[in-house]
């Protein structure tokens, strides 16, 4: 699909289509839509980061609490989103050694206690060591800088899911 | 439940349970757990309603745009949510005659031609001929009094499904 077909989509169709790039938030989509049309799709992506920086911080928190767990409860039963579950399963999420898989649990929670909202990291764009490494690493970090850092995350994520839905961008003629 | 044991609820399973109060908005519950505690019931009510009001008209519209037509294709198909399942069933929504379903579904398509979102209304507060009247002389209102008319609705609607999950409020001690 182009940017013009996407331009062309009922608001139904374009929720449904999106409403996932911001990981179980339709709503993020569905006020976007209110934005088109979109010139590219790097503007609809600039208005997708629009919207989330103009929420406020408990915004932005509440889309981080959106995500699941890396490798956690709902990888293990089965209820992710498709999308996380490709993602994750691609990273070697879905096939940690049992020794691995206590570590991230272990971190997860620790995570969580600590800043009231789950570890998120583009894992397509990070290998499983790189991922475990990350984890270890932020749980040190402030609560306001591992916010903001989650939703540059957020952000890379919804780049990657935008680019598998809507055709690149012409490049301009010289 | 009573709201102290709301209060004590890690963002999951807040998230979890009152994740549909604004039907498929999960984002709004998830952002205002970071305002817990909550002293009173009328107090989360109020968070989460602050929240809904701080956010930009296009975000407004778009939780709008997260609920189903009424007696639309989500009630045929069984994709409703159980939250507007049950409501649109209460109201009758689901027991339409044929000459009836044709009309709400011209007008629903009506609405949302002029509009860019769907009529939404609190159906336990009305009853379907009520309902059918208003969706009939909303149509012929500017999109700037729909919008708001429609978040208030919402409102009336996060309001009863709140009642429904949490034990009122005490009343004051004299």
């Amino acid at each position: 699909m182009d940017i013009s077909a996407v331009n062309a989509l009922p608001y139904e169709d374009f929720v449904n289509l999106f409403g996932n790039v911001v990981e179980k938030c339709p709503l993020v989509a569905a006020a976007v839509w209110t934005k088109r049309p979109f010139v590219s799709l790097s503007l609809l992506e600039a208005a997708i980061n629009e919207f989330i920086d103009a929420l406020p911080e408990a915004g932005k928190e509440g889309i981080l609490r959106c995500h699941p767990d890396l490798a956690g409860r709902d990888l293990q039963s089965g209820t992710l989103s498709p999308d996380s579950r490709e993602e994750q399963a691609r990273a070697g999420m879905d096939a940690l050694s049992s020794a691995e898989a206590s570590r991230v649990a272990r971190l997860n929670e620790e995570y969580k206690q600590r800043f009231g909202f789950p570890f998120v990291i583009c894992v397509r764009l990070n290998d499983k060591a790189n991922i475990v490494r990350e984890l270890s690493e932020r749980c040190l970090n402030t609560r306001a800088a591992e916010s903001a850092r989650g939703i540059e995350e957020v952000k890379k994520i919804l780049r990657l899911r935008l680019q598998a839905l809507v055709l690149p961008d012409a490049p301009h003629k010289l």
